[in-house]
């Protein structure tokens, strides 16, 4: 059954706290009237301040020119209990469907792109490009986060992590400390 | 304890199952004589072939010049047993200490570059600079990994994937579905 989260506003130099573990992401674009989604999984965090996200998506994805003609994109962390959207969108294209009403997703607006925010999502990061120069040789965006929620509770999200051939590793417990740390390294 | 793996060569093409689940990894190098290892986060798979990682190294690590002067390195995947080295060589720069031996892992020879491999770690990927253009703006390496091996057993690591602030998630248990997908997205 899909969650439903009750979020607030959450610090876009902290967004590393959900994306840097690598759980498969939903990716929602919006161009010229229409919405779409794709699933994601090979990002990293580049800088906290600004805040920036590499992002490699495969120029054949609809998603693709939709989010490099617009400018923009919200990358959504979804839990497991997604599990069966997150295939189901991996496994179709956005040029001969809706995603939002097949797979039953609720688009929300986002406060500053104009790619809607996937309501049933653990957080949701809006994102601006914010240099497009590696596109041609990597299909690698570069994105600035100019604005982030997350989920106020659990604490942290039951993930899915990607290994290839049809397995996910679902995200297991935390281990907090930061006791052993130097503190200029936390 | 330090686990003491038996591993396997294993498929450059296929790195992605241990990697694009986002875990911590200890990047080992070696230059004029010297090895060292670093604690690093921030990667992600960027293609199967060739094979190619995407790794953003701050500039002011000591490990970032090393690798970039010999054009190699090796990104070795730890479990959740070296939790106290993956912290203690996060928190320690090699400029003033031989980490192998402050920690206690074992450097073995890698067979195509010259860094070493960490025997106690589950996977070993040994990786030669693909595109060093966008370290200058982003600190960004493009790696092509020329050999890999991983262990025959267990199946999958018990890795660690961090969240900042001294906190980690420990990867927890696999769903495989793949009866769910299109074949051609496995």
């Amino acid at each position: 059954m899909k969650r439903n989260y009750k979020k607030s506003d959450f610090p876009v130099s902290k967004i590393r706290k959900f994306l840097e573990p690598g759980p498969v992401a939903l990716i929602s674009s919006h161009y010229k009237g229409k919405s779409n989604i794709m699933t994601q999984a090979w990002h990293t965090v580049l800088e906290f301040n600004p805040s920036l996200i590499g992002c490699m998506i495969t120029a054949s994805n609809h998603s693709f020119d939709m989010i490099r003609k617009s400018g923009e994109c919200v990358i959504n962390i979804p839990t497991v209990d997604l599990i069966d959207e997150i295939i189901g969108i991996g496994n179709s294209s956005g040029q001969r469907m809706d995603k939002f009403r097949k797979f039953g997703l609720t688009p929300e607006p986002a406060q500053i792109v104009k790619a809607p925010i996937i309501k049933e999502c653990y957080a949701n990061y809006e994102c601006k490009i914010a240099d497009a120069s590696l596109l041609d040789n990597y299909n690698f965006f570069i994105f600035e986060v100019v604005r982030a929620q997350a989920a106020t509770y659990p604490k942290y999200p039951r993930t899915v992590h990607y290994r290839g051939e049809g397995v996910f590793m679902v995200s297991g417990k935390e281990l907090a400390l930061p006791q052993k740390f130097k503190k200029k390294n936390l």
